[in-house]
């Protein structure tokens, strides 16, 4: 674990909000609805499931309004995919943004369920000039000096693929609160912030849109005066269960020596992942075994067989996916914190008796 | 919000693993699971509930080893209990203790079901030299450089409360990870720390329990000398939503003038609350209304009518109960940042058309 500036106090008021997967939850195939990792920007609004209602409109020649019940009535899809914060390990960048302070582990892999978008923007008839469709959550507050509810677009061309789910449940339950009940957009393969929670509206627009989250957030700036690129699909990444028993307060861990098992999960939102690698002490990077993906979108588990003598020792690990992306050694810094996938680093003390180590 | 020195990133790595209640989530009576605090102290352990049992020992006559079926086959009790951290406020003690970074909202309320401990021991038969309980967690790591798994002991009157379960289930469903799979203790009206999770064994002692979390964790302590008086009860707390929207960052609020209704929960661990009041501006306290507990060990819902005018407002909330246990003004100072009751403090920025609002 790099050492990082000290944290403030508003960051902290995030972080005690908000939480990351407790690493060695990603035991679970499928993150159990708790250890999953959240980001609720503003509050998470009080929903009445009974009288909410699904806005579809703007350029479409039939504008639509939907109860859940009409929503649940038709064709349904259960897909595992895998969420990761765009701004997971902004923390670790330097200097870093001040938002959300994440470390490595804002992620979690979750089965929803709903109904495919595509069928419904059809039906509503898409007006040729239509470009976006943007995404609207009963969710308001102040970001950047706006006031405005949260919301995102999508280029057409996303919102048209057959992945992309409106969704009711997850893991089988309906959503809780925070995960965005009633319904929550699921775009498989994108960074959290396009997964619009407590969705109220869905409107299809003939320009790009200007909102605060679209424009100014989540794009990759080095400077205030840029545009930026906007942050998309998950860049892939490779996390482990730490080994051994962690220390309370500096969480580093302990070990007794021989053979250890490394294993965790990886993932990409643009390709497969094809290899995942594990560094020991610094040095040569070595293949890792590759379990099967839960589905096309959601991370596949990895082991490694570590002999792990008694001392001080690093652990890294990093994946690399079909379309030849990979995880850089240093993370490409940006003014907003957004996608960096340095490969994690665990911190690992084997010793012959634990009882006897004195933790520093 | 007072101002805090700076979080390390020790700290920061436990708030991110950990996690508070988020404020908003008091509107729910019985807080879903993923909304309630959390505090893990070393990992989750992986629980197969097949295999697992629960050993009953020590000064009985007749220990005892249980699987989850047979515990499941005894008598069944189900009781709303809030459970807050004892390290609720920490941060905002000054200087603080290193340890979990809590702010205020450390607590939530969930129905737990499972059996009645008494019974079981009185079956096993307590030996008259029996002073103590032991219950011992499947948790295991350093603290205060000292291996160890998580262990807790009670006195033997108050494990023999009649309130007292072995819990497998929360608010209907089995135990997620967690929060204990597959059981857990449960001591209405303690803190956190007593409620011992992932449970594998239960010993009757002949002398008062050693263990560290017990002899140096959790005690009332003004210097490392001391050995300190035990945390035992809940003190008793109120919060309040916090009314009109959040910037993203600071969190402060946003409100439009008019008439606003505060609204909040209230608990301690001594006796039934009594009493919540609302301070604006640092104006005399006045009554809030209470609505009805949940339970003997559970909070109750307040409700208080502001009228809310242009500009800069300071709310605070406290309670108090029927055993004549308050909340202070100020905290009462300790080394490990224990018990800080201190009323909350919300602030409020009221203003006729937020959109033109400049947050800070």
């Amino acid at each position: 674990m790099e050492t990082v500036a000290a944290i403030t106090l508003e960051e902290l008021q995030l972080a005690a909000r908000n939480h990351a997967l407790p690493l060695e939850a990603l035991r679970h195939p499928l993150t159990p609805v708790g250890l999953h990792y959240l980001l609720v920007h503003f509050d998470i609004p009080a929903v009445e499931a009974g009288s909410w209602r699904l806005e579809l409109g703007g350029r479409v020649e039939r504008p639509v309004s939907l109860t859940l019940e009409e929503l649940r009535a038709r064709p349904q899809r259960t897909l595992a995919v895998t969420l990761e914060c765009a701004g997971n390990g902004r923390v670790l960048l330097e200097p870093r943004a001040l938002s959300q302070p994440w470390l490595t582990e804002a992620v979690g892999t979750a089965e929803w369920t709903g109904t495919p978008l595509a069928p419904l923007l059809q039906e509503a008839g898409v007006d040729e000039e239509a470009v976006e469709v943007v995404f609207t959550g009963l969710d308001r507050g102040a970001q950047g000096g706006v006031v405005h509810p949260y919301e995102r677009s999508l280029p057409l061309g996303e919102a048209l693929r057959e992945e992309v789910l409106l969704a009711w449940a997850v893991n089988g339950e309906p959503l809780p609160p925070q995960h965005g009940h009633p319904l929550r957009l699921v775009v498989p393969g994108w960074y959290g912030m396009t997964h619009v929670k407590w969705l109220r509206a869905i409107t299809v627009v003939d320009a790009p849109f200007g909102g605060w989250q679209q424009a100014v957030g989540y794009r990759l700036r080095q400077s205030e005066d840029e545009d930026g690129e906007p942050v998309t699909r998950m860049l892939p990444r490779a996390l482990m269960i730490p080994p051994g028993i962690p220390d309370f307060f500096s969480r580093s861990r302990l070990l007794e020596p021989g053979r250890c098992v490394l294993e965790g999960r990886a993932w990409s939102g643009f390709a497969p992942v094809e290899r995942v690698e594990v560094s020991v002490d610094g040095g040569r990077w070595e293949e890792a075994e590759l379990g099967a993906p839960l589905s096309d979108y959601a991370w596949r588990g990895w082991t490694y067989e570590w002999r792990a003598d008694v001392g001080e020792h690093e652990l890294r690990c990093r994946a690399a996916d079909a379309a030849g992306n990979t995880q850089p050694d240093e993370p490409a810094w940006n003014l907003d914190g957004y996608c960096n996938n340095a490969p994690q680093r665990i911190r690992v003390t084997v010793a012959d008796d634990l009882g006897t180590v004195v933790v520093a």
